[in-house]
């Protein structure tokens, strides 16, 4: 076998097989294939696609490539929950402790933020002393103790895919939903999971802006889990505007402490909910979606899942001492309320450029090494349908005065579109596809 | 502007600007665009093609990465031809000498055997201290005084294509009309040549087997030329059988002498006489393709382009008594005689196979740097269209006894096809474009 070959094989648009996808993984692993091979394959491969069978190929050789968890001792039902991505969403911070909470398993290894979209881990490091970097070995001593621990992508998981998505960020094959797919799943795969609930986001704030690209991804990764020998039901949701109000790592997380004391936001709180009862669902600890919304609403109810919270940041070497008293909290000394420039109804939002100005003020990261201001961010006032006058207040951004907010202002403003007529808000929950 | 949003565009279909192409070439050569990077782009522009503004600024970009000739103190016109490669095509043997000997000044950077294909160069060196590698002043020097040479690409040519090339090589993006186009066209226009006929090859021994895609190719460096400023022509011929009777380096050149004494085969001949013509025509010697057809006779009766031939050896360091005496040239010691297995017509011969024979006997490289063995190679008897008796000869192998000749033999006998009823043989000059 010869790298050439393959690569011309997948640029004339056949098909791989799985011992050549293998023999391509191994190769770059080892270094007998160069990076500039790969990146001319992974160009064919955003051009011409895969099949099904190539892409559990291709996430079976990177899953692989590195450790894979066995928990089944632990619990025989654990489920973790993956979102390809978006603003505001914090989900991930309300719907662990619940399931967990529900006495299922959930290890949860997340991301961090990329681009104009947050990152689970940035926002649980806003927590004084809160370690994501738990080693394998940590994190199943967590899980075993909660039940539940949320830690980022270590060395012994998915080197393979480590290392091709760093080429693929500086070779424009990032948005390929094979490579996209493959990428995710050889990671949650290795988290030794029974059943896994995708959140796939679409609108102006998402990845992914077309229904039809987020559906085709949707499918793509419930045809890996599936072919891996995994349960996987996927939601596609709406990121026309920002889920909730928080947009920003201390913010987001707030909001998040706040609907987990049952006084959050209704479109964050009814997703949250929805993502819950699916996992519950996965993790038999529901027999029907109904009964898995019953247990969320309980959970929510009896304080249950905002101690299992606590034990999580405990557990994770945090101050859990921030979900009583948001002032240990890294805040933001400045605020800067953007005004309505005219009078009607919320029509769209722009919302990767609401991301992008909370990025620019620190929220996320321009380069690599980049540290975060965990405080700032942009608190998201009006909604699409929803009626302003002219000099309302619209959002209102959290600043250090280290960075200018004008730049951040001026993207906000023009993100929204007001118009006279109103609209009816996009729905939430688009459909579901198991 | 950024590599990879220039690759993100050419991915996504959207043509690159001039000054695009100009950086991303640049930043190639200075090292600040990586292979991996280029590679991508390669790739996407193999899938996704280029418009002939875009293949006239790449090939401007390769271009001037290096040294342009500037040859217009020697002589007003300036002619060259390039042929894309074929089994048997020593044309440039006969038709160098003959123009030149019509006072039209040929500088002609010509290429080695690549894959199953001969090389002008190669074929030369079958010449006791000839010389192929003159630096740029030589080769002026040699222009100067004998109007014609043929030298291989220098350092100081089009450095931006070598580069390139090597990395199209291991990456399975060779075979595309707008690089293949830029990369020959961005050599000859070093060249210091005011026009150039192309002699782009179709059929079994070709690079392209598609007449379409050869009119393609042939069309996309015609437009360069224009883009550039030069004159150009190209003459569409017939690859489904090797031009002439000769295959291997010192065989050719035997060939090509025979040729310029008037005793060539005629099929070779006729392809000698029509790029001569439009050679002539280019270089302002004729007026008229039919004056320029019997100057090429002239030129060929009077002696005057083989004494022209002896002239560009001699210039070039090479023992010119070759020409009066091949036992001067290498030779092989051994012969075998391949005979056709059944009575009937040759309907049709796998060319690329017969130089894929010749290769095998060590008539081209296996590696970069592997010496070729300049003596051997197949003397093909039966042509399409043929009568053949079984037994009869079909070629001769000349092998020299370090290497196998069963290999060669078993190549060359499955390359043939007899049938019964008689198919006429393919038009040697299938069209012309201008």
């Amino acid at each position: 076998m010869r790298a050439v070959d393959l690569i011309a094989k997948k640029r004339d648009g056949q098909s791989l097989t799985a011992d050549e996808i293998d023999f391509l993984v191994r190769g770059y692993i080892s270094g007998d294939i160069a990076d500039y091979q790969m990146s001319a394959l992974l160009m064919a491969i955003y051009l011409r696609g895969m099949s099904s069978a190539e892409t559990v190929a291709l996430t079976e050789a990177m899953l692989h490539s590195g450790t894979v968890l066995d928990l089944s001792d632990l619990a025989p039902r654990r489920v973790d929950k993956h979102s390809n991505g978006g603003v505001g969403d914090k989900t991930s911070l309300v719907i662990a402790p619940v399931v967990a909470a529900a006495g299922v398993l959930v290890p949860m290894i997340s991301g961090r933020a990329l681009a104009h979209s947050g990152g689970t881990l940035d926002k649980l490091e806003s927590i004084p002393g809160f370690r994501t970097d738990l080693s394998l070995q940590e994190f199943r001593r967590a899980l075993d103790r909660v039940g539940v621990a949320l830690i980022g992508q270590t060395v012994e998981i998915a080197p393979a895919d480590k290392k091709i998505y760093a080429l693929r960020d500086v070779t424009a094959t990032v948005p390929s939903p094979p490579l996209m797919a493959a990428s995710i799943m050889s990671k949650k795969m290795a988290e030794g999971i029974s059943g896994l609930v995708l959140d796939v986001k679409v609108g102006s704030g998402a990845f992914l802006k077309d229904e039809e690209q987020s559906r085709a991804l949707a499918k793509t990764m419930i045809g890996i889990a599936r072919g891996l020998g995994k349960d996987a039901v996927a939601l596609i949701t709406d990121m026309n505007q920002p889920l909730g109000r928080a947009v920003g790592n201390s913010m987001e997380l707030v909001e998040a402490f706040e609907t987990l004391k049952g006084r959050g936001p209704d479109d964050f709180n009814q997703l949250c909910r929805e993502l819950s009862a699916e996992m519950l669902l996965l993790g038999d600890a529901a027999s029907t979606l109904e009964e898995g919304r019953s247990q969320y609403d309980r959970l929510i109810g009896s304080g249950a899942a905002l101690e299992k919270m606590r034990e999580i940041i405990e557990s994770q070497a945090g101050d859990a001492r921030v979900i009583d008293d948001y002032e240990l909290l890294p805040g933001s000394p400045s605020r800067r309320e953007v005004r309505a420039g005219s009078t009607g109804f919320v029509s769209s939002i722009d919302t990767e450029q609401i991301g992008r100005a909370s990025m620019l003020l620190g929220a996320g990261r321009v380069r690599l090494d980049s540290a975060i201001d965990y405080g700032v961010g942009i608190a998201v006032n009006a909604r699409i349908g929803e009626e302003v006058g002219s000099g309302s207040v619209i959002a209102t951004i959290h600043f250090n005065e280290s960075q200018s907010a004008d730049e951040a202002e001026d993207l906000v403003l023009r993100a929204y579109k007001i118009e006279s007529e109103r609209k009816p808000p996009p729905a939430l929950i688009k459909s579901r596809l198991t």
